[in-house]
């Protein structure tokens, strides 16, 4: 079979957000994504020495997408953190995949 | 620590299809799988080029599967593909992973 | 963009052993995850040979965590499989993905 590389872009962040994170990747390029509501524990903060020891659950979402540019996905990275998470809690990742047709992504 | 390779498949569809994704998984060989639900914005159709501008958001479902056997991966994605997105919106990815134990997969 | 690469690591499981795999994660050195409830087939039994042909629906959780040192990756990896899946279904996985600050894992 033929694959195609992509790159997949994940962003685990508070809820509050979701709406100002999806602005940025319609913005930025992506075709499309898919958010999934859960829970987890923080922790991901920017200063992880100065983080409280009592750990609190809270309500995320992970927002998916996945691009044939890498350049995009970088973007998308690099102004969802600036925008968010120098003072938010978020994490954001980033890894390539196969997929069936370039031309959809 | 051993590990041994293996082949994540990541299906993105609509939840409509949902049943007859993992017949297919059932039948190509798929040991196991995984369902969540989730939302998202379409624009990975088959022509981007003719999506209206006016995205919807739509229930969507990811479904996950692990196999040892890239072949059974790459035969799954294949028939997903052929069967429901020439015409319906949805995502298949590939990547490797490493799994603890070959033989459950 | 310069990032940093780190392991993700992914454990499906059913929600009964969630609290014990969080705790497992807390100890051994984790500084978040990712909780995501679904559905799923079992199926991922240690002994496939034996497992019932009847599958069963059962709730389940992908929990997540992103770690960038692989060594507690693979330290979690292996006390979740000794504690929960030697007698229970369950699957982990491991893959590496890239994060744009290495501080915060």
């Amino acid at each position: 079979m033929k694959t195609f590389n992509a790159t997949r872009i994940s962003i685990i962040a508070e809820r509050l957000i979701q709406d100002g994170i999806i602005r940025i990747l319609d913005e930025t390029g992506a075709t499309g994504y898919s958010i999934f509501e859960g829970g987890g524990k923080g922790g991901h903060r920017v200063h992880p020495a100065h983080r409280p020891s009592i750990v609190e659950a809270f309500s995320i979402v992970k927002i998916e997408a996945i691009v044939s540019n890498r350049a995009i996905a970088e973007d998308i990275a690099e102004k969802v953190a600036a925008k968010y998470f120098a003072d938010q809690s978020g994490v954001i990742y980033l890894h390539e995949v196969e997929v069936l047709r370039p031309d959809k992504f």
